[in-house]
């Protein structure tokens, strides 16, 4: 029996990112588990694992900051989608998103913010098409 | 009387920076109102008066994106202490700042996000030693 | 009759965006107004508003600063197309601007100087084939 | 004869990239040799004639610190596929290529690993196709 | 007798910088001629040998190009205040220098906006305290 | 006896770092020890016990790889030194060194390799000061 067993930052990493976007976790490993599979483990044990799962900041506040951190530095669209998504399915609204990128405009400039504006409208756009 | 008039750009931006950090908007404009008098007023207008006054996003989580994005930026120091600042002012708890920090190094790599933690460290040690 | 009142941000914006580029008003406005329909009306009032539309630098000079800036941040290729034409619209030519686009690969490395001329030379061969 | 003549900073660079990379010469000027004909030459004289050239950093070394450098900075794609390709030629395997690239998740954030993974899985694929 | 010898890159660096900056050549070349000396010469060469020396763009504009630039990437503040120091030196105005640093809010955020006015500020102060 | 216990990734980590630089560790968790314990050891467990402890890439080239991509994205300075120094420690030369950030020149640009440029001159004279 293994109950009560710690579970292992991977459990942990996979729990947490279930909790975000359920099936995130396996495309996140895919992506690069054929060139770099300790990577892809690494990938749901570090950030998901050990970050995301700690207490003293609720996933909500989480993904807002994924959102605004993803759109400030500016080359991380994949990630940037992959985080508006999450932030929808843990009750963000769309109204915050875009008003979260419409402030990015302040703290890094206007094609920052623009180039988020398309990431979630392409995101909400998907999303609509899917009946959601 | 003027009671019932729109309140300026800059009236506004004032108020909502007024609740944010009482003392914020005279040091911001003191920085620059010498060389650059009008961008002193801008800075009141534009973050102020027309983004962070908007509906749609409270002031707490405007100011955990505020921190979060000029975190991961990373060449915004005197900014991210202000906003670290007015973070706490608005009720984000030292806990969520720390936590935000940490979650930057997923997003951007360790430095700024040690750059970050000593940020918030002196920030947190100017409050200790006002007695806040 | 409204002649001597005084015009509006957005009013401004978008004179001062008919001197750089006819259409670009329309094009950036659509960009974002159905997911943030505000912010469509902020990139005209504040950016051409505010900014371009003041005295003490001319509108050649501020495009090239446009240029400048957007090559050397590197993440904004939209906005750097779109300002390469709008420079060649207020008199910048095209030596000029690979000029200022090989200048980049001092202040900000090979690579965005490289994908600056890119854009430039996507730009030229749409205007030759525009037939301007 | 010319034989006891210093080669030209411009043979010198064509010399270092055959070394590293047979095609990449060419490729390179052709991308801005219509435009910035200038540019194409300076890009073979400043970084293969002047500075891959010196001794005191082996090629081998000098393509993961090209490697390392263009992921971190993360908005240099096509040079950071040039390079990766550069790097097998020159002795780095491919699982030293991955772990730079993991590496840089720490320096840099995920993002910017991830992508950079993406790009290596794109040169060792089509490397394969040639059957390299 | 060598007036008819085409001048090395070295002399027609040196020559450009001189009409920039009277003092500025040897300063650059004494910040890294002990670790680096090659390097000290290459700052001269390329940058100001082969890049301002070209025709085509005048040098009033191309230092509002480097302040433009310089200020956007934001982590180059010895660099920025060298260049506003050169701006003024070939006649761009200190309205002119202002209204770059001020238009940098729009294309890469207001901190390194406030950051470029900040040492627009010291070199302006400098000025003043030698009488210029 | 627990010689055949797996060592945890933090042992494995202060192991790996003990080969780099014998007083980092200590100097690395101190930093934020008080403000972000978990981060503290976080920093010995993701970029040490995860990362650099990895077989594939060599110590030394793990610290060049450190070094290019932290003076590339030009906002590290503090980590960009402690670099420097573990790069010497285990074998990289000065001259390698030196090599390496001037490199970053054509990667970043010249204002990131003359900053990187200063930090090597700093740590390599607190060496000589050492008498190392």
């Amino acid at each position: 029996m293994t109950e009560d067993r710690t579970p292992s930052r991977f459990e942990t990493g996979l729990k947490t990112l279930a909790e975000i976007d359920g099936k995130a976790g396996e495309a996140l490993m895919q992506g690069c588990s054929d060139i770099a599979p300790d990577f892809a483990k690494i990938l749901i044990e570090f950030p998901f694992g050990d970050i995301y799962s700690r207490p003293g900041l609720d996933l909500k506040s989480r993904e807002m900051v994924a959102v605004a951190a993803l759109a400030a530095v500016g080359n991380a669209l994949p990630q940037l989608k992959g985080h508006i998504g999450a932030a929808l399915n843990v009750g963000v609204t769309r109204t915050e998103i875009v008003e979260i990128l419409m402030q990015i405009a302040i703290h890094a400039g206007f094609p920052p913010a623009l180039s988020g504006l398309s990431a979630a409208k392409e995101v909400f756009a998907a999303r609509d098409a899917d009946g959601e």
